[in-house]
């Protein structure tokens, strides 16, 4: 993909780089997500360790493109497109650092919550969790082509999970009320779909940030019955 | 504050007034969240509706000081030390627009639940809120004078926000276990409560950016038993 012609060749390449470790952190962050909901289902404690053990790989990438975005802006001093990429992508490695601290706090559930006993909990949040991984697997898409269109449809993915969390939720209410000596674990199942439940809200500020870095136009905090495709219209 | 002799004493001029602004916009984010408590305990909606219309204000400062940063960058080309303040405050302002949505998602807690008969769910979360409230003034009292000591202080505050909160929830689950047909409503305030137990982590990250602004040094992700204290120190 072509960033626009700079008249240093080193230049994009260096952009090319920075973007190459964004999508490795962003398929990191998916596959730690995707175990971590596999130890949930299986009681794989072993693989909820793993994603335990692997969190600091994702943290680590945050910091290290953090600091090839600021090496290249005091080197390069880029401006207009340059600058919204290296601005767009410092916003987005923070929302997938935090999307990898939700597989974290899943695979401790796993880790943390008796076999056998509870799965029916824990399965309910199976449904909830594939809609989300797949919803970051095609904003992470979207941001590879820096493609507007695939973003604005990523966006409106979000209702959906938002549906499915409701559910979710209700039916753990009702396991709470029929036996009140679960709660504490059915509690700990709800932290887990409110967690994953804002995975989709990150995926839309990534979005967001596709948006913004290709049009330059900031569509946050859209008011009150404003879409994503009203905003990109206007 | 002096942030450095520049060539251009018009670039001073513009920092400053960056700065100004972030200072502002975390002054109207502390009432919001101040408001917000206010008008839970004391069955306020008026007061909550307040808070939920002003959110739009928090959201355009985050805008309009992450436009302003940007073509600060696009214009000035500032290295070093200056690019790290603007790289801060375009993080900072990221933590500060969230915390504000935490005030509204409080104020709406306050709309919806039912005037006086659950009161006592709402007030257990008075303490939790009081603490978030002086840690979020602290940490931006830290950052109006980029004071690494006062920054590396209020970071270690958020423990006793956790504390405060685990004892939030044990007391909310036995409310819900004596008497299961509360649990909509008492898990309406649980998510409050988590809501502002994540304020403090918010401000521990705007610590980190001081830190960082002022050290050139990344403390994000301390492994395993080091502490701010020692991050610092090395």
């Amino acid at each position: 993909m072509n960033f626009g012609r700079h008249i240093s060749g080193q230049f994009n390449v260096e952009l090319e780089s920075i973007r190459t470790h964004v999508l490795t952190m962003g398929g990191l962050v998916e596959q730690q997500l995707s175990f971590a909901m596999q130890a949930l289902h299986k009681d794989d404690v072993e693989l909820a360790r793993k994603v335990v053990r692997d969190d600091h790989k994702v943290n680590s990438m945050e910091v290290s493109i953090d600091e090839a975005c600021t090496r290249i802006i005091a080197k390069r001093q880029p401006t207009a497109k340059d600058l919204r990429l290296i601005i767009a992508i410092i916003k987005t490695i923070t929302d997938l650092e935090r999307i990898g601290d939700v597989a974290t706090k899943i695979a401790y559930v796993a880790i943390e919550s008796p076999a056998t006993q509870d799965r029916e909990f824990n399965i309910s949040l199976e449904p909830l969790c594939r809609q989300a991984i797949s919803m970051l697997h095609q904003v992470l898409d979207a941001f590879a082509r820096m493609d507007v269109d695939a973003a604005a449809h990523v966006y409106k993915l979000d209702d959906k999970i938002d549906a499915e969390y409701e559910a979710v939720i209700r039916q753990l209410m009702s396991f709470m009320a029929d036996d009140p000596k679960n709660i504490p674990h059915i509690l700990q199942v709800m932290w887990s779909a409110r967690a994953i439940e804002r995975v989709g809200d990150r995926c839309q500020n990534i979005c967001e940030y596709i948006i913004y870095f290709v049009k330059g136009k900031d569509v946050r905090h859209l008011s009150g019955h404003q879409t994503i495709d009203d905003a990109l219209k206007s």
